[in-house]
């Protein structure tokens, strides 16, 4: 997705590119800021693995993925050679969480967690707006989290770890679960299941980083009556014993909004 | 614990004095303080619940506890009366973990989760020397873990959660899992299990906020070879998804060191 906005949020324009080889993607994305620019800095959400130390002689590179011609990609350097702009980086979660804290749900409100739940999971922490990284940056996505085999003897679809918070609670681990739904007269998702992974991997991240909001996106988080359900979970299973954030549903367009913004601190 | 100390984190006097009632321990604290002062400032690392936030009417009070006398008792207030000397006031775990950043095994390291295992667990994750705190203060000893009830059917001992982390491998979990030692002739503490929760536990936390540097402290991780086979146990649960942090052992008087710190800072 590729817009041009202003640091109020506004959007001007924007348009979707479909993400094949990264000569081809870029050569578009390229394009479209030749056509639609000039701009005055660029901003990234990029999907990872990614480089995101400064110091590092790879940063803003694509680290080593499977999604074929990606591996060791410079997608910052590419950018910046071809539009001779500032380019800031950062991964699609981090934008996304940018732009709840700037223009979204949660504006303004420090010690952010946002997370999204969809073909994979990822979150991310703000703390005054910057997104916290360390030695790397959070994959909060693979949580450890309890998987009662009794009840749900589904193994997870996690390539590296199975069952996973995103093993057991993502898109695909819902899809497969499930089954072929085409043949199911009533809902075959297990709604109640999936809210209480999604309530104890958000117990964990609350135990740990202690945030005042929790903003859900992505497409799983869309199903209505999940996040309160999801809500009333984590009370149950906290007993009180923290002081619980608010928690809400995320606002739209946040990543592309978070990308400008992050495009504004450079 | 209290102590005389330098910003150099050197201890100059120190002396023991069991927690009683608030106002009898606290008036040998402040006995002693007179006795050995004069002190320029005077920084607490006391344990929890505690208010921690400046702005609250109760800020520095021990908040709700089961500890006689002590549910809303104001530490901080009592202590800057008596002496007539600024107070600063953290955990007891972060003033741990802030004496590993200025003093200890982690000097200088930034993004690191100070962790301890013993009576309870508790961590903290420093940023800049800074304990990092939110809408309250991380509570990482009652994360949510995998607990595989056939191997290990033990029901936890946490009168909140009942499995947690620190319901299933704080000290109080192992003695009572172990029954009575004295009867037994080889140990009957089962340190591959302990090492397993002790890693499912720190892979949450290095999957979430990412630091450089894990160090472990407490009475439950100073049995001799844990910490190599908790280093050794997160590698494979991990499968190098992330980069890993250094895992060391605690240095000592980290908590006395800190408190010094903190105080140094007011």
């Amino acid at each position: 997705m590729c817009a041009i906005g202003r640091r109020t949020g506004e959007i001007l324009t924007q348009a979707e590119i479909p993400t094949s080889s990264p000569e081809e993607t870029l050569g578009k994305v390229i394009e479209f800021f030749k056509k639609n620019g000039p701009v005055v800095a660029i901003g990234v959400g990029a999907f990872g693995p990614l480089d995101l130390d400064p110091s590092s002689d790879t940063y803003g590179h694509i680290t080593k993925t499977p999604k074929a011609g990606w591996s060791n990609f410079d997608i910052r350097g590419r950018l910046a050679e071809a539009l001779q702009r500032p380019v800031e980086i950062e991964t699609d979660v981090g934008c996304a969480g940018m732009g709840e804290y700037f223009y979204g749900t949660a504006k303004g409100i420090n010690d952010l967690l946002y997370m999204t739940i969809g073909t994979g999971i990822g979150g991310a922490h703000l703390r005054n707006g910057q997104v916290q990284h360390g030695l790397g940056y959070p994959e909060m996505g693979h949580l450890f989290i309890p998987h009662d085999k009794e009840r749900d003897p589904f193994p997870g679809v996690c390539p590296f770890h199975g069952d996973c918070f995103e093993g057991l609670a993502s898109g695909p681990a819902i899809e497969k679960r499930a089954g072929d739904k085409s043949h199911q007269v009533i809902d075959p998702v297990r709604w109640d299941l999936e809210a209480d992974y999604i309530a104890l991997a958000l117990c964990n991240l609350i135990l740990t980083m202690s945030p005042k909001i929790v903003v859900l996106g992505g497409g799983v988080t869309q199903h209505g009556g999940l996040v309160p359900l999801v809500r009333s979970r984590i009370e149950e299973l906290i007993k009180d014993y923290v002081p619980l954030p608010m928690i809400t549903e995320a606002s739209e367009n946040n990543a592309i909004k978070g990308a400008i913004r992050l495009a504004a601190h450079s």
